[in-house]
């Protein structure tokens, strides 16, 4: 007979919980209100929070406990809100990719419309890059604000990337950090909550969801990503904030480059009016978005990639977090050619492997105490479906340190195919979801 | 990306283990022994301990794992291993009920037929009583001896009922005190393998289960006792113990009694040739039992006990732990009786409400480190299909500490009815398997 110790002032025993949950009950409001509360204070063991969580794994909860869940885990901590904003604020998030650094010309060419972009983000982990790893690369550009140097930004400049202050949802730093050693990442309204929660506490008007799909993503398959983009999309509407979701493919890099300072020199490109279609492509959608999420319908993205307009966002932007978008950006020590062994078409590059191998060059960390690299990465050359000759370059890796190139090679050994025939078009979005 | 710290001597990654269970698959021995041996010398965490709990909850383990998890359980700690006891050794476990103090008359009897019988016991925790506890109501009585007091207890009298030693089955201690507070106690293969681990870790020759079946008993159905019979027996069967499971019935209390002094009466009314006929006959057929299973079949314990026999081997088993089998047992300060409200049979007594009438009046523990109180308890005046009068005792209860009638009247409210018709009668023993 299980006879747990509480302490006497509160009002449930977590092994109750967790046995409910065990079994396919549902948790009430005022259940998971304490669960959530009380394991951010320590009053509940990580052991216990673990059991749930596979609980979890095993019967999901129902949208009504997760809209409940997402709110508690807001509640452990501060909202970021800003009512002297005049502008609407719209924010983005993306569920992570290799290559993915939509946020850097997003973020300026949104606020270039008039619409603030409070974007809270994180840095990388494994084979997917970090926004703030990538901004940082830019030198004197910092990541933490105070919530009055954020709100003095949105409001003269209208575009913030900054990193979460340790006010903002607590509870899911602490429940993160243990789902990360006890294999219960890979469950969706755990995921869903965790995203959410963040997202949620900025007060934004409007969300738009980036779901990445395919070898190079968390969600490998289009099923387990939309099922995802449906649980967010609610969880937002539940808030009373527009949400909607792209699914996007995540087979292949996003753009030429996977690294840091390589990511923001590509950004660049495209603030500039040029860069990898792809890019173009995925940042002129997201962009249509966010403005339509509120009301900004009339405004033509493309146009202000072209004009420049964007680029002077991103230029105060950068500046008032103390970076200098003038600046030369790291360049790496050292480099490494990969050419085409025969003539042909490339029929697939793998994303995964890209992301692993820009990784191991020192572009992303295994751990989140690691330091990056800020020069290290991956160069493309060429994207499935491009013509290639034989001795050709078809990837350089770029690193301040050689003995990291064969982790690289291993990482990229069957990542891409060379043959005749063109390989089938793949779409870049893949659904929508509202 | 999970990627989580390992010690760089480790083989594995726990979250891989964990992940590989939550995935339906199978873990290897090698990541067993890992597995079982790391968590005993924490270097895994409580919280992965506690998700791989969980993900054997909903997935179970393989008879392959099961068996190789167990013998890993056992190999944490010191096997008790007695080559110099000649005789053949026998041990019983019952998987807890209410009134359950077959041991006390048991293992005299079969020592008396030249068995050996090392039965390493527990303590009571919520509503089931634990053996050392009703022998702990006798002055003198200690239930901690070394290995070599019980070696030559065993040779010099055939009989020990001892505590565990530190050192038997550590991972057991630790992992059962996880399992209580993370809603993974209900689980067959990990209930299995803290039953089996430590009863194959003293050495007999063969080991006979009596697993309980109905209210007063961890198993409520006979599906699920079957289940963790059948899982026992195999793995009892795979380290080359002759084992055999009786399922019986604990819809009702056995015997009329309880509690720790007053259970210990019971048993010494059965070692006299007297007691409650179904304390004696789980007793004579557990007996029977436990003597085919190693070969001594013409012995006759009904005979035994009418004898005398069993109980000179019972004065000298509590003798040897320091006990006086002739001194005045605890008796409770005070008594309230209930009586009957109506003339007719009694149909049901359940076994659940006494156990928990008897833990509230101070015979049971909440947790383990409180203590008991010898003479507290629930005594029956009447089993169902009795016939009673209006007016008539039904049920005494016992304490030192009267103001815990209350709590006690509560959990026997509804316990049980009267009515004209005789109820079905039940049998006691309900399956066999081995």
């Amino acid at each position: 007979m299980v006879t747990a110790t509480r302490p006497s002032h509160a009002p449930f025993h977590a092994v109750d919980l967790i046995r409910a949950k065990r079994d396919g009950g549902e948790l009430s409001d005022d259940q998971i209100d304490w669960l959530i509360t009380a394991y951010t204070a320590d009053e509940i063991a990580d052991e216990q929070m673990s059991a749930l969580a596979m609980a979890v794994f095993f019967h999901g909860l129902t949208i009504r406990e997760l809209n409940r869940w997402t709110l508690a885990m807001i509640n452990t901590g501060e909202r970021l809100d800003f009512p002297d904003v005049a502008r609407p604020k719209v924010d983005k998030h993306s569920t992570g990719g290799v290559g993915d650094k939509i946020t850097l010309p997003l973020a300026p060419l949104v606020a270039a419309c008039g619409v603030a972009v409070p974007q809270v983000s994180g840095r990388g982990l494994g084979h997917t890059g970090g926004t703030l790893d990538k901004l940082e690369s830019i030198p004197g550009w910092r990541a933490s604000l105070t919530n009055e140097e954020m709100r003095r930004q949105l409001s003269d400049v209208g575009a913030v990337v900054c990193a979460a202050g340790p006010g903002l949802v607590p509870a899911d730093k602490k429940l993160y950090a243990l789902r990360d050693v006890t294999g219960t990442v890979e469950s969706i309204p755990l995921i869903a909550s965790s995203i959410m929660s963040k997202k949620l506490a900025t007060s934004c008007d409007a969300l738009v969801l980036d779901v990445k799909v395919g070898s190079g993503a968390f969600m490998k398959t289009l099923d387990s990503a939309r099922e995802l983009a449906q649980t967010m999309v609610e969880v937002g509407g539940a808030e009373g904030v527009t949400t909607v979701a792209l699914l996007t493919d995540m087979s292949v890099p996003l753009g030429l480059t996977a690294g840091n300072a390589l990511e923001v020199e590509e950004s660049i490109e495209v603030l500039a009016g040029g860069g990898p279609p792809d890019v173009v492509e995925l940042t002129v959608v997201l962009a249509r978005e966010m403005l339509a999420a509120v009301g900004y319908d009339d405004h033509d993205p493309a146009g202000l990639l072209a004009s420049g307009a964007a680029m002077d966002v991103w230029r105060s932007m950068i500046k008032a977090q103390g970076g200098d978008p003038d600046a030369k950006l790291p360049v790496a020590r050292e480099t490494d050619v990969i050419t085409a062994e025969q003539d042909g078409v490339l029929q697939s590059l793998d994303a995964l492997a890209v992301g692993e191998a820009a990784w191991r060059l020192g572009a992303g960390r295994a751990r989140k105490e690691h330091a990056v690299q800020a020069s290290a990465g991956v160069q493309l050359h060429a994207k499935p479906g491009a013509r290639v000759r034989a001795g050709q370059p078809l990837i350089t890796l770029h690193t301040d340190t050689p003995e990291r190139f064969a982790r690289a090679h291993e990482a990229l050994a069957g990542a891409y195919a060379i043959g005749d025939a063109a390989p089938p078009e793949r779409p870049l979005i893949l659904d929508r979801i509202d």
